[in-house]
Protein backbone atom coordinates (compact mmCIF):
# COMPACT_ATOMS: atom_id res chain seq x y z
CA UNK A 1 0.00 0.00 0.00
CA UNK A 2 1.66 3.45 -1.32
CA UNK A 3 2.22 6.61 0.76
CA UNK A 4 -1.36 8.06 -1.29
CA UNK A 5 -3.38 4.92 -0.38
CA UNK A 6 -6.00 6.83 2.26
CA UNK A 7 -6.84 9.35 -0.55
CA UNK A 8 -7.07 7.01 -3.05
CA UNK A 9 -11.01 6.52 -3.18
CA UNK A 10 -11.96 10.51 -2.50
CA UNK A 11 -9.51 10.99 -5.52
CA UNK A 12 -11.10 8.54 -7.42
CA UNK A 13 -14.24 9.98 -6.44
CA UNK A 14 -13.27 13.50 -8.03
CA UNK A 15 -11.76 12.37 -10.90
CA UNK A 16 -15.34 10.32 -11.89
CA UNK A 17 -17.14 13.02 -11.43
CA UNK A 18 -15.31 15.59 -12.88
CA UNK A 19 -14.85 13.11 -15.93
CA UNK A 20 -18.82 12.87 -15.95
CA UNK A 21 -19.22 16.30 -16.39
CA UNK A 22 -17.00 17.00 -18.75
CA UNK A 23 -17.47 14.21 -21.23
CA UNK A 24 -21.06 12.24 -19.98
CA UNK A 25 -21.34 9.27 -18.22
CA UNK A 26 -22.01 6.38 -20.91
CA UNK A 27 -18.68 8.06 -22.76
CA UNK A 28 -16.09 7.46 -19.21
CA UNK A 29 -14.50 4.48 -18.76
CA UNK A 30 -13.06 3.07 -15.68
CA UNK A 31 -9.68 3.19 -17.03
CA UNK A 32 -9.75 7.14 -17.45
CA UNK A 33 -11.30 7.39 -14.09
CA UNK A 34 -7.99 5.92 -12.60
CA UNK A 35 -5.74 7.52 -14.87
CA UNK A 36 -7.24 11.41 -13.87
CA UNK A 37 -7.29 10.21 -10.56
CA UNK A 38 -3.56 10.50 -10.31
CA UNK A 39 -1.85 7.72 -13.17
CA UNK A 40 -4.23 4.84 -11.02
CA UNK A 41 -4.87 1.32 -12.70
CA UNK A 42 -8.42 -0.09 -13.35
CA UNK A 43 -6.97 -2.79 -10.70
CA UNK A 44 -6.69 0.18 -7.99
CA UNK A 45 -10.29 1.44 -9.43
CA UNK A 46 -12.10 -2.03 -8.65
CA UNK A 47 -10.32 -2.68 -5.03
CA UNK A 48 -12.32 0.42 -3.91
CA UNK A 49 -15.76 0.23 -6.12
CA UNK A 50 -17.37 -2.82 -7.84
CA UNK A 51 -18.25 -0.29 -11.11
CA UNK A 52 -18.44 3.14 -12.56
CA UNK A 53 -21.91 3.85 -11.04
CA UNK A 54 -20.69 2.60 -7.47
CA UNK A 55 -18.34 5.27 -7.39
CA UNK A 56 -20.83 8.21 -6.79
CA UNK A 57 -22.86 5.96 -4.50
CA UNK A 58 -20.27 3.35 -2.61
CA UNK A 59 -18.98 5.78 -0.27
CA UNK A 60 -21.91 7.49 1.39
CA UNK A 61 -24.75 5.27 1.51
CA UNK A 62 -23.30 2.82 4.44
CA UNK A 63 -21.88 5.82 6.63
CA UNK A 64 -25.35 7.91 6.12
CA UNK A 65 -27.16 4.66 7.26
CA UNK A 66 -24.88 4.32 10.37
CA UNK A 67 -25.57 8.47 11.07
CA UNK A 68 -29.24 8.07 11.38
CA UNK A 69 -28.66 4.72 12.74
CA UNK A 70 -26.97 5.93 15.81
CA UNK A 71 -28.91 9.47 16.33
CA UNK A 72 -32.28 7.45 16.38
CA UNK A 73 -30.86 5.25 18.94
CA UNK A 74 -28.73 8.24 21.16
CA UNK A 75 -32.30 10.30 21.30
CA UNK A 76 -34.42 11.32 24.42
CA UNK A 77 -36.45 8.61 25.66
CA UNK A 78 -39.31 10.59 25.67
CA UNK A 79 -38.77 11.96 22.21
CA UNK A 80 -41.59 11.44 19.72
CA UNK A 81 -41.37 9.48 16.44
CA UNK A 82 -40.46 12.91 14.59
CA UNK A 83 -38.30 14.02 17.09
CA UNK A 84 -36.34 11.22 16.95
CA UNK A 85 -35.96 12.09 13.05
CA UNK A 86 -35.29 15.24 13.09
CA UNK A 87 -32.14 14.78 15.08
CA UNK A 88 -31.22 12.16 12.44
CA UNK A 89 -31.66 14.79 9.77
CA UNK A 90 -29.19 16.55 11.84
CA UNK A 91 -26.24 14.81 12.45
CA UNK A 92 -26.57 13.90 8.57
CA UNK A 93 -27.17 17.17 7.41
CA UNK A 94 -24.00 18.09 10.04
CA UNK A 95 -21.39 16.03 7.57
CA UNK A 96 -21.88 18.52 4.64
CA UNK A 97 -20.24 20.72 5.26
CA UNK A 98 -19.28 23.68 2.46
CA UNK A 99 -16.01 22.05 1.03
CA UNK A 100 -18.85 18.87 -0.36
CA UNK A 101 -21.57 21.85 -2.24
CA UNK A 102 -19.30 21.86 -5.39
CA UNK A 103 -19.30 17.72 -5.35
CA UNK A 104 -23.02 17.67 -4.56
CA UNK A 105 -23.82 20.09 -7.58
CA UNK A 106 -22.16 18.21 -9.52
CA UNK A 107 -23.73 14.51 -8.56
CA UNK A 108 -26.86 16.68 -9.03
CA UNK A 109 -26.01 17.54 -12.78
CA UNK A 110 -24.85 14.35 -13.63
CA UNK A 111 -27.45 12.06 -11.71
CA UNK A 112 -30.18 14.11 -13.58
CA UNK A 113 -29.23 13.61 -17.17
CA UNK A 114 -28.67 10.13 -16.70
CA UNK A 115 -31.47 7.58 -16.18
CA UNK A 116 -29.45 4.34 -14.66
CA UNK A 117 -28.09 6.95 -12.10
CA UNK A 118 -31.47 8.06 -11.01
CA UNK A 119 -32.43 4.48 -10.29
CA UNK A 120 -29.62 4.26 -8.48
CA UNK A 121 -30.25 7.34 -6.62
CA UNK A 122 -33.75 6.24 -5.92
CA UNK A 123 -32.78 2.80 -4.55
CA UNK A 124 -30.08 5.13 -2.16
CA UNK A 125 -33.04 7.26 -1.13
CA UNK A 126 -34.94 4.31 -0.11
CA UNK A 127 -31.68 2.62 1.65
CA UNK A 128 -31.36 5.60 3.82
CA UNK A 129 -35.15 5.10 5.10
CA UNK A 130 -34.90 1.76 5.31
CA UNK A 131 -31.85 2.37 7.76
CA UNK A 132 -34.55 4.73 9.50
CA UNK A 133 -36.87 2.86 9.44
CA UNK A 134 -35.26 -0.06 11.61
CA UNK A 135 -33.80 2.19 14.17
CA UNK A 136 -37.24 3.50 14.78
CA UNK A 137 -38.41 -0.18 15.10
CA UNK A 138 -35.36 -0.69 17.72
CA UNK A 139 -37.15 1.99 19.50
CA UNK A 140 -40.45 0.80 19.62
CA UNK A 141 -42.16 2.81 17.12
CA UNK A 142 -44.67 -0.12 15.56
CA UNK A 143 -45.28 -0.05 11.62
CA UNK A 144 -47.03 1.32 9.87
CA UNK A 145 -45.72 5.00 11.56
CA UNK A 146 -41.95 3.74 11.74
CA UNK A 147 -42.11 3.98 7.73
CA UNK A 148 -43.70 6.79 7.42
CA UNK A 149 -41.69 8.51 9.80
CA UNK A 150 -38.36 7.79 8.30
CA UNK A 151 -40.14 8.58 4.70
CA UNK A 152 -41.50 12.21 5.94
CA UNK A 153 -37.24 12.21 7.19
CA UNK A 154 -35.88 11.15 3.58
CA UNK A 155 -38.21 13.39 2.08
CA UNK A 156 -37.31 16.54 3.55
CA UNK A 157 -33.65 15.60 3.60
CA UNK A 158 -33.64 15.24 -0.33
CA UNK A 159 -35.58 18.31 -1.03
CA UNK A 160 -33.14 19.67 1.08
CA UNK A 161 -30.17 18.46 -0.86
CA UNK A 162 -31.56 19.71 -3.73
CA UNK A 163 -31.70 22.94 -2.97
CA UNK A 164 -28.56 23.01 -1.01
CA UNK A 165 -26.67 21.14 -3.90
CA UNK A 166 -26.54 24.31 -6.13
CA UNK A 167 -23.84 26.55 -6.31
CA UNK A 168 -26.02 29.78 -5.83
CA UNK A 169 -27.38 28.65 -2.81
CA UNK A 170 -26.07 29.82 0.64
CA UNK A 171 -27.72 28.23 2.86
CA UNK A 172 -26.17 25.09 5.33
CA UNK A 173 -27.64 22.19 4.67
CA UNK A 174 -28.91 21.68 8.04
CA UNK A 175 -31.15 25.01 7.98
CA UNK A 176 -32.30 23.70 4.71
CA UNK A 177 -32.92 20.35 6.23
CA UNK A 178 -34.72 21.32 9.53
CA UNK A 179 -36.99 23.66 7.45
CA UNK A 180 -38.19 21.50 4.85
CA UNK A 181 -38.74 18.86 7.81
CA UNK A 182 -40.98 21.64 9.34
CA UNK A 183 -42.87 22.52 6.73
CA UNK A 184 -44.14 18.72 6.39
CA UNK A 185 -44.76 18.40 9.99
CA UNK A 186 -47.00 21.42 9.54
CA UNK A 187 -48.74 20.20 6.38
CA UNK A 188 -48.87 16.62 8.44
CA UNK A 189 -51.30 18.67 10.48
CA UNK A 190 -53.34 20.09 7.49
CA UNK A 191 -54.46 16.71 5.79
CA UNK A 192 -57.44 15.13 7.96
CA UNK B 1 -60.30 -5.64 -37.59
CA UNK B 2 -61.68 -9.17 -36.81
CA UNK B 3 -65.12 -9.63 -34.73
CA UNK B 4 -62.49 -11.16 -31.75
CA UNK B 5 -60.38 -7.97 -31.94
CA UNK B 6 -62.19 -6.30 -28.77
CA UNK B 7 -61.16 -9.15 -26.87
CA UNK B 8 -57.26 -9.25 -27.72
CA UNK B 9 -55.66 -7.10 -25.40
CA UNK B 10 -57.05 -9.35 -22.38
CA UNK B 11 -56.01 -12.13 -24.21
CA UNK B 12 -52.79 -11.18 -24.80
CA UNK B 13 -52.42 -10.20 -21.01
CA UNK B 14 -53.74 -13.43 -20.06
CA UNK B 15 -51.25 -15.53 -21.98
CA UNK B 16 -48.10 -13.28 -21.22
CA UNK B 17 -49.58 -14.23 -16.75
CA UNK B 18 -49.88 -17.66 -17.89
CA UNK B 19 -46.66 -18.10 -19.78
CA UNK B 20 -44.74 -16.33 -17.37
CA UNK B 21 -45.86 -18.20 -14.81
CA UNK B 22 -45.37 -21.56 -16.38
CA UNK B 23 -41.89 -20.84 -17.76
CA UNK B 24 -40.67 -17.55 -16.58
CA UNK B 25 -40.68 -13.82 -17.80
CA UNK B 26 -36.94 -14.04 -19.30
CA UNK B 27 -37.64 -17.29 -20.94
CA UNK B 28 -40.88 -15.92 -22.62
CA UNK B 29 -40.81 -14.52 -26.07
CA UNK B 30 -43.40 -11.81 -27.87
CA UNK B 31 -44.02 -14.99 -30.42
CA UNK B 32 -45.03 -17.35 -28.21
CA UNK B 33 -47.61 -15.17 -26.50
CA UNK B 34 -49.10 -13.74 -29.66
CA UNK B 35 -49.44 -17.68 -30.32
CA UNK B 36 -50.77 -18.29 -26.32
CA UNK B 37 -53.63 -15.87 -27.41
CA UNK B 38 -54.98 -17.98 -30.23
CA UNK B 39 -52.79 -18.01 -32.76
CA UNK B 40 -52.23 -14.49 -33.06
CA UNK B 41 -48.81 -12.82 -34.50
CA UNK B 42 -46.14 -10.10 -33.18
CA UNK B 43 -47.41 -7.78 -35.41
CA UNK B 44 -51.01 -8.27 -33.43
CA UNK B 45 -49.29 -8.18 -29.96
CA UNK B 46 -47.26 -4.72 -31.15
CA UNK B 47 -50.35 -3.14 -32.34
CA UNK B 48 -51.53 -3.57 -28.62
CA UNK B 49 -47.89 -2.96 -27.02
CA UNK B 50 -44.62 -1.71 -26.97
CA UNK B 51 -42.61 -4.40 -25.70
CA UNK B 52 -42.89 -7.98 -23.60
CA UNK B 53 -42.96 -6.14 -20.24
CA UNK B 54 -45.83 -3.25 -20.87
CA UNK B 55 -48.31 -6.19 -21.29
CA UNK B 56 -47.99 -6.20 -17.76
CA UNK B 57 -48.83 -2.35 -16.95
CA UNK B 58 -49.83 -0.39 -19.88
CA UNK B 59 -53.45 -1.63 -19.24
CA UNK B 60 -53.70 -0.60 -15.72
CA UNK B 61 -51.92 2.59 -15.61
CA UNK B 62 -53.93 5.10 -17.55
CA UNK B 63 -56.96 3.85 -16.83
CA UNK B 64 -55.96 3.95 -12.84
CA UNK B 65 -54.65 7.15 -12.72
CA UNK B 66 -58.00 8.66 -14.52
CA UNK B 67 -60.09 6.83 -12.08
CA UNK B 68 -58.55 8.54 -8.81
CA UNK B 69 -58.11 11.71 -10.56
CA UNK B 70 -61.92 11.73 -11.17
CA UNK B 71 -63.06 10.67 -7.58
CA UNK B 72 -61.06 13.67 -6.59
CA UNK B 73 -62.32 16.16 -8.94
CA UNK B 74 -65.78 14.76 -7.89
CA UNK B 75 -65.52 14.84 -3.76
CA UNK B 76 -67.09 17.09 -1.95
CA UNK B 77 -65.77 20.82 -1.29
CA UNK B 78 -65.75 20.30 2.61
CA UNK B 79 -63.78 16.72 2.32
CA UNK B 80 -60.33 17.26 3.72
CA UNK B 81 -57.39 15.89 1.65
CA UNK B 82 -57.33 12.53 3.42
CA UNK B 83 -61.11 12.14 2.56
CA UNK B 84 -60.43 12.66 -1.05
CA UNK B 85 -57.84 10.24 -1.24
CA UNK B 86 -60.01 7.62 0.61
CA UNK B 87 -62.54 8.37 -1.81
CA UNK B 88 -59.92 8.15 -5.10
CA UNK B 89 -59.18 4.34 -2.97
CA UNK B 90 -62.62 3.77 -3.16
CA UNK B 91 -62.81 4.12 -6.53
CA UNK B 92 -60.38 2.86 -7.46
CA UNK B 93 -60.35 -0.53 -5.51
CA UNK B 94 -64.32 -1.29 -6.54
CA UNK B 95 -62.51 -1.82 -10.10
CA UNK B 96 -60.92 -4.83 -8.88
CA UNK B 97 -63.78 -7.30 -8.77
CA UNK B 98 -63.28 -10.98 -7.49
CA UNK B 99 -62.81 -12.23 -11.09
CA UNK B 100 -59.83 -10.74 -11.03
CA UNK B 101 -57.71 -11.92 -8.25
CA UNK B 102 -56.13 -14.58 -9.83
CA UNK B 103 -54.46 -12.08 -12.24
CA UNK B 104 -53.72 -10.30 -9.39
CA UNK B 105 -52.20 -13.23 -8.15
CA UNK B 106 -50.18 -13.90 -10.52
CA UNK B 107 -48.78 -10.87 -11.51
CA UNK B 108 -47.39 -10.22 -8.25
CA UNK B 109 -45.52 -13.81 -8.42
CA UNK B 110 -44.01 -12.87 -11.65
CA UNK B 111 -43.38 -9.51 -10.37
CA UNK B 112 -41.50 -10.18 -7.19
CA UNK B 113 -38.96 -12.63 -9.06
CA UNK B 114 -37.93 -10.26 -11.80
CA UNK B 115 -35.96 -7.57 -11.07
CA UNK B 116 -36.65 -5.48 -14.24
CA UNK B 117 -40.42 -6.18 -13.86
CA UNK B 118 -40.25 -5.07 -10.30
CA UNK B 119 -38.81 -1.80 -10.88
CA UNK B 120 -41.53 -1.11 -13.50
CA UNK B 121 -44.22 -1.50 -10.92
CA UNK B 122 -41.91 0.87 -8.89
CA UNK B 123 -43.00 3.07 -11.31
CA UNK B 124 -46.18 2.68 -11.83
CA UNK B 125 -46.76 3.08 -7.68
CA UNK B 126 -45.53 6.68 -8.48
CA UNK B 127 -47.39 7.06 -11.50
CA UNK B 128 -50.39 6.64 -9.29
CA UNK B 129 -49.11 8.51 -6.52
CA UNK B 130 -48.51 11.55 -9.05
CA UNK B 131 -51.90 11.40 -10.77
CA UNK B 132 -53.12 11.82 -6.99
CA UNK B 133 -51.01 14.73 -6.35
CA UNK B 134 -51.86 16.35 -9.37
CA UNK B 135 -55.72 15.99 -8.84
CA UNK B 136 -55.41 17.29 -5.55
CA UNK B 137 -53.82 20.54 -6.54
CA UNK B 138 -56.65 20.89 -8.91
CA UNK B 139 -58.36 20.93 -5.66
CA UNK B 140 -55.93 23.50 -4.25
CA UNK B 141 -54.30 21.32 -1.56
CA UNK B 142 -50.87 23.02 -1.61
CA UNK B 143 -47.71 21.18 -1.42
CA UNK B 144 -46.18 19.63 0.31
CA UNK B 145 -49.52 18.47 1.60
CA UNK B 146 -50.67 16.98 -1.21
CA UNK B 147 -48.06 14.60 -2.11
CA UNK B 148 -47.96 13.50 1.44
CA UNK B 149 -51.30 12.69 0.93
CA UNK B 150 -51.06 11.04 -2.39
CA UNK B 151 -47.89 8.76 -0.89
CA UNK B 152 -50.43 7.84 2.30
CA UNK B 153 -53.37 7.08 -0.64
CA UNK B 154 -50.75 4.86 -2.68
CA UNK B 155 -48.89 3.19 0.05
CA UNK B 156 -52.40 2.05 1.27
CA UNK B 157 -53.58 1.00 -1.41
CA UNK B 158 -50.54 -0.87 -2.54
CA UNK B 159 -50.71 -2.71 0.92
CA UNK B 160 -54.47 -3.96 0.46
CA UNK B 161 -53.07 -5.20 -3.37
CA UNK B 162 -50.56 -7.13 -1.93
CA UNK B 163 -53.10 -8.78 0.66
CA UNK B 164 -55.58 -9.05 -1.64
CA UNK B 165 -53.32 -10.87 -4.66
CA UNK B 166 -53.43 -14.09 -2.99
CA UNK B 167 -55.91 -16.67 -3.29
CA UNK B 168 -56.33 -17.61 0.43
CA UNK B 169 -57.81 -14.39 0.95
CA UNK B 170 -61.28 -14.04 0.91
CA UNK B 171 -61.54 -10.08 1.54
CA UNK B 172 -62.78 -7.64 -0.91
CA UNK B 173 -60.09 -5.21 -2.08
CA UNK B 174 -62.17 -2.17 -1.34
CA UNK B 175 -62.48 -3.48 2.58
CA UNK B 176 -58.35 -4.03 2.79
CA UNK B 177 -57.72 -0.61 1.16
CA UNK B 178 -59.80 1.06 3.87
CA UNK B 179 -58.87 -0.71 6.59
CA UNK B 180 -55.25 -0.08 5.34
CA UNK B 181 -55.62 3.67 5.10
CA UNK B 182 -57.46 4.01 7.91
CA UNK B 183 -54.46 2.67 9.86
CA UNK B 184 -51.91 4.89 8.21
CA UNK B 185 -54.27 7.94 9.42
CA UNK B 186 -54.13 6.59 12.59
CA UNK B 187 -50.28 5.91 12.70
CA UNK B 188 -49.96 9.51 11.49
CA UNK B 189 -51.70 11.16 14.61
CA UNK B 190 -49.00 9.44 16.82
CA UNK B 191 -45.82 10.58 15.47
CA UNK B 192 -45.21 14.24 16.58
Amino acid sequence: MGRWEPNTKERLVQAALALFLEQGYEATTVAEIAERAGGLTKTTFFRHFPDKREVLFAAGQEVHGQIVTDAIAAAASTATPLAMVGQALDALAATFGEERRHIGAGLRKVIADNPELRERSALKRAALAEAMTVALHRRDVPEPGASLAADLGTRAFFSAFDRWADLANRDKLTELARHDFAQLRTALATLE
